[in-house]
């Protein structure tokens, strides 16, 4: 599409994220790390444009930047849309930047129309989102609510070994207020977060869509260091009958859990179900042998707690199946989980009219991936997310969203916050 | 079994036995190298022990042993009863060894019944059958032959580094000779080729029977360097529609090989499907990736050529299949074969009726690993082979071969060896 058909804010946020992919680049793609020189850039870029556009600057204890568009009455809970501004190395520029970018369009729009809205409008840019930095769920927006656990704050960056808490009070913020657990908002001054976001698998571009509505950011458990143990032996020399074989044992899970997954579409759910790691030992395997053990992961996500219930019980019962079945056993090893997040059907409903008066379609899609919002939703906060359509994925550079797709997020959340205190359903 | 039911022969067997494992101890396990110092002391043992027992000894120029018991008749070719002397690294006592030996057992009991064959008998002691050493098929018993091929002789020692031809003349033979094909024996002074060999999967300790004859050795196809691509994404990001999982490729492609091989054994048939190894990219793989690369080993085996290009041909039209519904790729890389053996059927038929005449239970068993005794069916030489009970397979220092099932398989042969020339079906 040619830029002649965006938003004045739309313009603002192409410009903005044109000046954060220059500075960061890290060829191929871009680099900014949690809590380094590229979060630390396009965070006092972000400040100095929503400063332009008449915002008021204030950074908690975390480094979490709070840019706030007064509104006309004090009493009334704020609307925070927020996103982060680090990301994975050699990355794309768009994961987490256009959402707070997003948030900057609105206030220029708002600016540029000159609406003054009843609520303040905060837009929030957390840090160090990125699980690659910190093996931490979401640490910058818990702590900007106070939840972050103080352990949390010993938790070492892959690249520098060095903590968080190191890295927080080299970046000037202090790390002793957040292991006290002062919030850099109050969850009770919250009306409504908003997290806009670049889709991550291609729903919206198989839909034909700009912008699409997330029902709920999945929840998930996942097996690090599974394995399936047989016996080892000679390829020529064990017959079937003798084999206990873990190949087989695997691809026998394999195939009852799709069966699983299956049977939970049909029943009208969602999840994903996921072995990233498939691997025989390379001490012991070869062409000739029967392999003794194979090791995987397994990553099962859904949006719904029952389904990921359904999910582990039925696991449960296949192991058992499968070992008897083939002689061989599982030790599933350290399991992890996080909870599902729902965002708040009373939001998404606000979204959905405010689409419908845009003439614009915006198909409700899940969000597989975790991001900040489900911080925001953990606390009880109503909250909603936007995604916008984008191309190849993300966490690689070639991550690829047109601005014109962002512009329409621009204009829905600008209708959102606009319509705010008026909107009935 | 009490040691006491056992021949003169098979006392002789143990106690050899018993002394190459302490000569050759290297815990756990022994090891006899080929042309290192435990297969020389093995030869050397072989050879002292076979001139007690009036045999005459003969090195061809490649180092293999031939003993020879004169018959009355010059006239008529000679039964060679062999196997080989080396090991692996770490191997068990009795896979190779308790063929010679059991040769040495044969010549022992005429011997000591004064019976003199029309015939003579040769027990054959060949070098390096053990692939771990050299990457070649049965050198040892190619160049008895005079089949080796010239660039064989090149290949290196895996330990040492060293050639073949190197190691031979280290230990005072004639690669020169081996190279120019001189053969140690003419296949036409051969009327029968009998190998005594431990089985290597359980399939006589299942049955409960001391000695198996074997019907056949297995040839097979390898593919060492097999993919499955699909696309590598996020597990929390990629909606099931979009993904090429090339974990549930890998895992149909099990799954239906499989289901091939259980027709295989409906249609009466035998056969080995083996995948050896199954490993994703450790640069690439990770818990919440969908796996866009999966590399496996895929190992086939049967005695029988026809059952290997079926198995061919459904495998070609499988990897269409789970290509065309998964949206996966396969590359299978480079390709490896070996010709099955068959087992001379009025070899069969003579041990057959000598088991008979002994009340020996002797199933008829396949051989899924190879052995010398392809060498010799390959040349056109009439060739039979036995198994003798073994647990725990071979080329492990857990090779466990009962003296008792040794000496079956010795009176077996000797019943064999003595109507060679008088048995009639």
């Amino acid at each position: 599409m040619s830029s002649a058909v965006l938003t004045a804010g739309g313009e603002l946020a192409g410009s903005i994220l044109d000046m954060l992919a220059e500075a960061t680049t890290d060829a191929p793609g871009i680099t900014r790390v949690a809590y380094g020189s590229g979060e630390r850039f396009a965070h006092d870029l972000v400040r100095k444009e929503a400063e332009k556009l008449g915002a008021v600057a204030r950074v908690d204890a975390a480094g979490n930047l709070y840019l706030t568009l007064k509104g006309s009455r004090q009493d009334l809970p704020a609307i925070v849309i927020g996103s982060h501004l680090d990301s994975v190395a050699h990355g794309g520029n768009f994961d987490g930047a256009a959402g707070v970018v997003a948030g900057l369009a609105v206030m220029a729009e708002l600016a540029g129309q000159n609406i003054l809205l009843p609520r303040d409008l905060i837009v929030l840019a957390t840090r160090a989102e990125e699980a690659v930095w910190f093996p931490l769920s979401y640490p910058g927006s818990q702590a900007a609510l106070g939840l972050l656990e103080p352990q949390a704050l010993e938790a070492r960056r892959s690249d520098s070994g060095r903590t968080l808490a190191e890295h927080m009070r080299e970046e000037g913020f202090d790390p002793d207020a957040v292991r006290l657990g002062v919030p850099g908002i109050d969850a009770g001054t919250i009306a409504a977060f908003v997290e806009v976001h670049i889709e991550q698998g291609p729903r919206l571009v198989t839909a034909g869509a700009p912008v699409g509505i997330v029902t709920g950011i999945a929840g998930g458990f996942r097996y690090v260091d599974a394995k399936c143990f047989g016996a080892y032996a000679h390829s020529g020399a064990e017959p079937r009958f003798a084999r206990h074989d873990s190949v087989l044992g695997f691809a026998d899970l394999a195939a009852a859990l799709e069966a699983e997954w299956d049977a939970i579409e049909s029943d009208g759910h969602e999840a994903t179900i996921t072995f990233g790691r498939v691997q025989s030992d390379p001490t012991q395997h070869g062409g000739s042998r029967v392999l003794g053990e194979l090791g995987f992961t397994l990553d099962v996500r859904s949006a719904e707690a029952g389904v990921l219930d359904r999910i582990e019980a039925r696991l449960k019962a296949i192991l058992a199946e499968v070992g008897a079945k083939r002689g061989v056993t599982f030790e599933t090893g350290p399991r992890f989980t996080w909870e599902p997040a729902t965002m708040s059907p009373a939001l998404t409903a606000r979204l959905d009219r405010a689409a419908t008066e845009l003439q614009m379609r915006a198909p409700h899609v899940p969000s597989g991936a975790g991001h900040d919002a489900a911080t925001f939703a953990g606390a009880g906060i109503p909250t909603a997310m936007l995604f916008v359509r984008n191309e190849n994925g993300s966490h690689n550079p070639l991550e690829a969203m047109d601005i014109a797709d962002l512009d329409q997020a621009i204009r829905l959340l600008l209708c959102f916050v606009s319509d705010f205190d008026t909107d009935q359903p």
